[in-house]
């Protein structure tokens, strides 16, 4: 962890502008009818899961360029995580990813109390082939044509949901691969019936208090198909599972031009949204920092959550998932948090009266300028005074470059190998 | 119609070469243990409906340029209709659009008698104001915030259906262009539910051996979101409405890249695939000829269809919907009725014994090597014979220019006015 | 033009807390090292021409809605650019259409007297048949293989140069739908030889003071091919013609995904940028309202702008040209071109000696937060104030409706009809 | 290599039905006009490279799942590449990537005699680090901020230069991944100018009879902006460079809808298309088998390069680029290279004269039906009997699995490492 000095000596120093801009925001939101303090609240309340792996480097196909200081195992994963909910005060929950952070269930538990965490959802991996497995996933997983391979697929899922219950988890998130890189390699219609069956034997293992998390994506790594291809199959697959069985929206896995927040006010019509993988994204999974590129469609997606906001049974999970090749992981998750914090905090300040009044008069340009306002409004005051007041640092990343934290962690960490590419 | 003697003089003409190439693929087929006349016969007993709005030249937002002898009524629209079947005999029935082609049902009916054609699903129209209209469809039609306005869209549905009783059509087609331009300007959900809530009234008016097929499509006229916006939210929509309510695919109305085909196999797996609107496209709803820019995925989607045959329930219907902006609307219809069968032919070529085996031993080159093996075969005098047993053309569009059908109508009917674009 | 006493009153109502506003922001830029004055008047100096059309209720092919008190002739396209700009300060020039806008050039130039406005880019349209025209556009027209239909069209461009010199205009701009439909329809080659060849003609008579502008665009109205499909051909095309020949970007003319602001870079780094046409889209020529769907992407295409300020030779055109469906367009215009002001505001506000740095330290979190940064920043105020300093109104929407200009040119006005579709 | 009696046994059993249908297509082809030996004369004297890297089983950045016996050197890549040219008498060139292929020249020299192959492109490889290399490409090469950066890339590909020249290549290929991940990471102008600098000096470093390939790619490494993101600033650096310098065409490298067919024929126009690197795409740059997903594009490439047959100086490089991750590499590689024989054969099938004609006339249905006639022509036949005719495997993939090549080298290749993700 970062010494508690180093944030509050950097806090210091930029109070003062903090406050003045703060005060300036609270009677400009004061004029339009907004109390500050109520949207600050809302906010601090806020938290979203870190995903273990998002604190590496990640890669493409072409290749990885570790950083320095990359964490070798999942104690050191919590660590980062840490100190990015040290920070930030808006990541309380991380995401693990399994069998990459398998470990004993006593010891995680520890390691999460040290770093003032605890566990979100389990993420099980059928789209890699560990050393001495039985069957290969080369041609799928939940969804292969060979019994045996599903089966071990469900074993592996059935294992993190008892491993999680171990951590406190109460989610298990299921992303395959699987799908066909040619016409005809697959039948459409033979490979879904067959994932289902396995999705219905890991639903079956399912403890009461846990939901079931299944991710859409469009391509990647299959080229032609993938068997959950688009929110309407994982809406198929949610209401065949049963109540518990949710879907997850990651904002990348979409086709060009997709409106993704009129699919998660369908979800949310369907009581059937479970979460999000948030991130960014130009051309296809990109997995860029969130808000990276779009930040007005993230504000659109927060629009319709803050609008369901008290829908009975509405409770979406919020995880990052992001892909960190260019930058210190730690850097980007802090970062990201906060947008999401942002476009959370904008979302809050939409005039919903206002807004409705416009949609039942069909003033399509009033409409828009009422959301727009609201996006428009810079929000990090806001942020600031959120993260001061519970003994985070205003500015993470000045603060957390001045703690020299990685420096510290790449001596005692080894160094990582270059070779390999993609997200290993 | 056209005088008997140029259609055979024509087929005289080609006849002898069609006998050597048919016998020759005859024997190649023999060989690759496929009866040709089965194929045949499965061919010619192939239908396709027209769209009555087709044999019109379209054009774009910026201009339309009208064609000679243009079709004035739907009257003038049957005769066009009447000889395609006669050229082709691959389109018995014609889908007509209200009030486009509203008429006295006994003279509809009559003419139908008179061209040789039957009537397909009726198609509503609420995404234009009509003179003297009492609510404007400008924000919207089935989902128009104002309640009076819904009533005439249903009510108009409604009066689809009647007309469409008096004269044997057993199905409706509801595409809508509700949506919005701007982020704001509608409530996703609350314009979902006035859709959905309209949709019943028209299914609640809809006789027990008629179909509802809705219709979903990316964008255009709506920029910004589209109310049935893809197959997940019609598949939601056909869950709701009950079991005579179906899914319409156009093929030109989804995101780039999508996997068509596979939303074909998807909606096959929930017993909601109700019927195709044939066309093809490059970038958005281009609404070209069927098969004109990629005729492989064409023939996927007959792969899938053929594949399903025998399915209990499934019968979709099938229909043209292009936009003919640079050739004579006869002769595309024609061709593009063909391209439909040439797929059909195709896949039907497809030796799924061999293909199921090598999905189920994940040998994804030689499954694709079995479609591709099918695609690629030259079925052109499997058409041209079929068309030729029934005393069609043997080819359509020389012997339809022989016939100068288009120079006479065009002496008979008004010219058509170039002033402004679209459809209409 | 609206009274000035509705805009007083309305600026009275609104002024102190504006100053409030700009007050507080003022402290906060400098904070910042920013001096809020400077940008200001920066601001105040940027003005955007209207097209004429643009004044006028836009359609799609399936419809068009018009709106109450449509202008009907060019003059009364002027009265509406006159309000345009009366309020918002921003818009001294329109950019005509011919024939469209075709009239006595001193009647043109005494309505721009009265209106308090000059003329921008003139642009030819060949997209069109005009009544009692020669030759069709059907098939294309600088590019149509019919060497009297070229010369048509070359005449028609080189009359709308000739008529603007008499106005005041300083550039043409060239925009042609001409392509194919079909693979096959044209030959790329020889289509584009016959294109060059054309716009040579043109060029050929262009003054010595004057720009011409040609205008790329990946699809529609041809659905498979256009002669001028993308940026690459476009720069060809200006190369081919000379010093005074130049790129224009529309930014709804591109392939999704594309990065827009790279292009502008490329066509800044070859000197050959000539200027925009502001609009926004999410899907393909959606022509939405500036700003509307991802005002992250018109900040970052300003961000380019800026950067490239002071570079010799460099002074793009700035335009909007947008379809207003559903909006009046008097408001849609209004707000598109404080959209645009917006995005020069916050690029004028990029820390580029900061900015640089980051990027010569491949720090790429910082440098992006940098752009983020100036994009964040609410600069509201700094508009509202440079309005308010020349007598605009401060917020000119709630103005216009204020002052009932569209019920008073209603009454004046002819009603339009609604019959046709698309933009004419 | 493979025993010849194995190719002949294979052959000898299928050529009486082979005899039977190119007798059958000789016969159809007359009645066409075209002599079927003509046709298949081009057809054998056709020739594509096999590029080295595509012997091995691909990946993508979640996973690589190894086949048996992976090629472990260039040598092991060299047999297999003999083998694919043995079978199909239609790959005589082999293109190394380097450093992976990096060996003593008269080894590679010695190698290639005895396998029937010769050297095609060099690639050069600055988007990975080699272990110990000097300097990181993370955040670039060609044009990485840093100087000594940039010259150690370019040191690189004189290297190749000089590697190349001894095993008697011609060519450099130059990718690179350069790019950001985010808005501002860049300054798009900066990096361009430092990519041409360096390029410039590669350039000064080509043998007067080699040629410059360098190959655009929209996105991937690098998912905000890639430095030769497209064909237009491909464009732009071959003209800077010179003569010599031409662009190559990846079909998986362009953004969704975009028509490829076109920008090959500007760079025809434009004497700039240096060659291609084929393979098929559904979604991305997911480098699938040529011709697996839309056949009809790859045979509207051929057909443009048919057309330009003829053209002084027009002589493009041919080369599959395909991962292979579900598949036998050798038989994609066999089955991709039979493809392109086959759009280039269906290619020389269209009647060019006819062609012109329609195109002349505007009647774009016989146009389009002119090219659609020659795809649909099944030429199996022809290609078959060029291969029998050169003792080349009339069906290679079955003829290869006879040879149980592969469990052959699996016995005397070491076991592929299944860690690691990509294209490694």
């Amino acid at each position: 962890m970062i010494d508690k000095s180093t944030i509050t000596a950097a806090n210091e120093a930029a109070e003062a502008a903090l406050r003045a801009d703060y005060d300036a925001l609270g009677e400009h939101l004061s004029r339009r009818g907004i109390d500050i303090a109520a949207v600050k609240d809302k906010v601090a309340a806020y938290g979203i899961a870190i995903p273990s792996w998002g604190v590496g480097t990640g890669g493409t196909r072409f290749a990885r360029f570790p950083g320095t200081g990359e964490p070798a195992t999942i104690f050191d994963k919590l660590d980062d995580c840490g100190v990015i909910h040290q920070l930030t005060g808006a990541t309380p929950r991380v995401s693990l990813h399994i069998p990459w952070d398998d470990a004993d269930p006593a010891d995680l538990f520890a390691k999460a109390e040290e770093t003032g965490l605890a566990f979100d959802a389990m993420n099980s991996n059928t789209f890699q082939d560990q050393p001495g497995q039985a069957h290969s996933y080369k041609f799928g997983s939940l969804s292969h044509t060979d019994a045996a391979t599903r089966a071990q697929a469900v074993e592996h899922n059935l294992y993190c949901i008892e491993l999680g219950r171990k951590i406190g988890s109460k989610a298990l998130t299921i992303w395959v691969g699987d799908g066909s890189n040619f016409p005809g390699q697959t039948s459409f219609t033979r490979q879904f019936d067959r994932y289902l069956d396995s999705a219905r034997q890991i639903y079956a293992g399912l403890p009461d208090d846990w939901r079931l998390f299944t991710e859409h994506k469009m391509f990647e790594p299959a080229f032609y198909s993938t068997v959950v291809q688009d929110w309407g199959t994982n809406y198929m697959i949610a209401q065949a599972l049963g109540e518990r069985a949710f879907c997850l929206v990651d904002l990348g896995h979409h086709a060009p031009n997709v409106n993704i927040e009129m699919i998660v006010a369908r979800l949310i019509h369907a009581g059937k949204l479970g979460g999000f993988h948030f991130n960014d994204s130009k051309y296809g999974d990109d997995d860029l920092d969130t808000g990276a590129i779009d930040p007005y469609r993230l504000f659109l997606v927060f629009n319709e959550l803050v609008d369901a906001e008290g829908t009975p049974g509405f409770d979406p999970a919020h995880m990052l998932d992001q892909s960190h090749n260019v930058t210190d992981p730690i850097e980007s998750l802090m970062n990201s948090a906060m947008e999401v914090q942002r476009a959370y905090a904008q979302a809050l300040l939409v005039d919903r009266g206002a807004l409705g009044g416009y949609q039942d008069d069909n003033d399509a340009l009033m409409a828009s300028e009422t959301l727009k306002a609201a996006f428009r409004t810079d929000v990090t005051p806001i942020l600031r005074m959120a993260r001061l007041d519970k003994g985070a640092a205003i500015d993470p990343v000045p603060a957390y470059r001045r703690s020299c934290y990685r420096a510290t962690v790449a001596e005692a960490r080894p160094k990582a190998d270059g070779s390999g590419g993609g997200i290993v």
